[in-house]
């Protein structure tokens, strides 16, 4: 059997691994004619620096792009596909930002364009979404798609840390990078959100609408809290479908403690669906790292190897997306307060005229003169919630308004 | 577009179910032309009573098997493969027991054989396996694929009732039939089992070496003992591979309390699998009904229209298949025997003898003048545990070996 010619651009953690994985794995048909890499500590007996080695090389018929990020990865994407290669890619940002322009320059080129490595890392999800789940109508995602940012708040939880105390473990532990920005603030998730949604319901995504927030403010008296009334803090991508309108989303969770998604430890991964007629699923697994990437990446190649490129007409709709403003969902408000009689009554006034109704309050233990009250509210829109905050902010009896995290999904 | 023309064998709740899906979303470009059943009940606008005016149909692509049982499902199955169709099936007993010679029938007549619906209801593992984690190699998969026995089990954990109590609500709740033998003794997890194994390995897996035992014997004790020492009992499906072996078994096991199959609740299914270099995954949802199913079995048919047949070209190779006897594992055995002293130094001797050492003694409450007697092994050869048991029994102390199951994954 003749092997089919892969390139790899970016010869870093995923590169690598996949370049493993094929070499370790004659049956699979595959062979790695040039990896491309422009770091001088890349060795490789079929190194390039040229990335032009690759996209004009004609025995090359599927190109791996594992560079990350936008810039040239977007470029040399582009030009592969008009060169009329397959391209398989684990670039979340990409893929999130440009998926109807590199759809469609595939589409052009009658080539295949595949990212399942790009959510999820290992766990077989956008592959199902589209192939064996493709007589559902989906209605609902809900992703553990962090792994740093559940490996943080699964410490906070078990071991009572603060944030920045686990953050420094999760540095310790090579989950967090040294600059955790795009973990921490919510950019990862954001960008698989996107993908997932564009996924699951076929839907063109701009990802700038998706409204996201990390988890930089989730502190011990929240994770406290959430467990006392049976929820646990995980910070969830959403995405949602109701009619033409979708909702995506990233936001810290309190998930019920009988969720499957409530149990998913440390820095794993899974991503939990609802469809009709299917019910209810979840994935898990892990979310990171060369082997887990690396095995969704040549799952990809082997199904443009194996079944042919039709696998990936993927007719992206246009689709209303829900401004944040818009969406429900049920409010978990954590505030500072002076210790005294009649500073409920008024704050309770607050909700009311705002039209939000609130479900539990709790006054916690007292810091100083001030106390923490938590209030839970029933479903209520963002927008009557956003008035009754900016009143609230405005009272003098409200020292501080410390945490709003959605409740349940 | 034109339509591709299914005909549906077996109009009960499956193939009611597929039909219902097929016909409520045009779009899927699919139009049920003929339905088969001969019970009188049944009554449909196309329906037949003899199989052969679907399989002879030269307009029908794509049969849909779903009568279940061998007789008469295995020659309407061949006949229509023969007749050059597609074959979807849900039918577990009719693929464990023939996949090679079906997958045989269907690769001479160069159509499709898929049968996703026949493990874990609506949950995507056979494609995923096939497909999406085809660069892996598979070492290890765990299912709870039995949701009446999943049921029963957690009613006995969360709600302490008695095996037989607990079968009676899964009758009434519709999660048992009025003789749930096959469900209880395990026959539909070994079914089960011989599918993952086939699927996940590549293999020829001969059903009738499939070692099985149901959860009968399981006694509230049992389900409280385990929990106190961090356990929760599961009725497992498990295909293992090492080399060219395979051990493929169904039994009751005590999971630690912190692996993610030990949270599945109620009549819901899992399928754990470890792979190389995927790492853990686990796939959730419901393993029965007629929307799950439905699912699973129109996702087949989509695939079979979308991509073309070349997606099942399952090359089922030899494989030795280990004897029960010869695997190894942890043991749980609980035994009735006088509450007096001497007892566990000549129980303890009996185990010694036959090489197997002992992880965890201990003496439970008192019921007239015996004791329940807790023992779990450490990792000890099936074939050992038996002479230690042989021996045991003999013995006049022990009056009774009331339960020996599995611990650990």
């Amino acid at each position: 059997m003749k092997k089919v010619n892969i390139g790899i651009l970016g010869y870093g953690t995923v590169g690598s691994a996949v370049d493993r994985l094929i070499r370790h794995n004659p049956s699979l048909g595959l062979y790695v004619k040039r990896v491309c890499d422009v770091s001088p500590k890349v060795k490789h007996h079929k190194l390039t620096r040229r990335a032009a080695d690759i996209i004009n090389d004609p025995e090359i018929a599927i190109v791996v792009e594992a560079i990350g990020g936008i810039n040239p990865a977007k470029k040399f994407v582009l030009a592969a596909l008009k060169a009329g290669k397959h391209v398989v890619t684990s670039n979340k940002e990409l893929i999130a930002l440009n998926l109807p322009e590199l759809s469609a320059a595939a589409k052009k080129s009658r080539v295949s364009l595949l990212f399942e490595a790009s959510v999820g890392g290992g766990i077989p999800i956008l592959g199902p979404l589209m192939s064996d789940l493709a007589a559902n109508k989906i209605s609902e995602v809900y992703g553990i798609v962090n792994g740093t940012t559940n490996y943080i708040l699964s410490k906070m939880t078990k071991e009572g840390m603060e944030f920045s105390e686990a953050l420094k473990r999760a540095k310790e532990k090579g989950y967090a990078e040294a600059d955790p920005k795009k973990d921490i603030e919510g950019y990862d998730a954001s960008y698989k959100a996107a993908i997932l949604a564009a996924v699951a319901f076929r839907a063109r995504i701009n990802w700038k609408k998706v409204a996201f927030e990390g988890i930089a403010r989730i502190e011990q008296e929240d994770i406290r809290y959430a467990k006392e009334i049976g929820y646990v803090v995980k910070l969830l991508a959403v995405a949602k479908r109701k009619g033409n309108e979708v909702e995506v989303s990233v936001h810290p969770t309190l998930i019920p403690r009988d969720h499957p998604l409530s149990f998913i430890p440390g820095p794993m991964n899974a991503i939990y669906v609802k469809g009709e007629p299917v019910g209810e699923l979840m994935f898990y697994g892990q979310g990171a790292g060369g082997g887990p990437t690396a095995s969704a990446v040549v799952g990809d190649i082997l199904k443009i190897t194996n079944y042919g490129l039709r696998i990936t007409n993927l007719e992206l709709k246009s689709i209303k997306m829900k401004d944040v403003a818009e969406t429900y969902g049920q409010f978990y408000i954590r505030m500072l307060v002076p210790d005294r009689s009649g500073v409920l009554a008024k704050i309770s006034r607050a909700f009311a005229d705002a039209r939000v109704s609130i479900a539990v309050v709790n006054q916690r233990e007292t810091i100083g003169k001030n106390a923490n009250l938590v209030i839970v509210t029933h479903e209520a829109q963002q927008a009557e919630l956003n008035k009754a905050l900016a009143r609230l902010r405005k009272m003098p009896v409200v020292r501080k308004v410390c945490n709003i995290i959605r409740v349940g999904l």
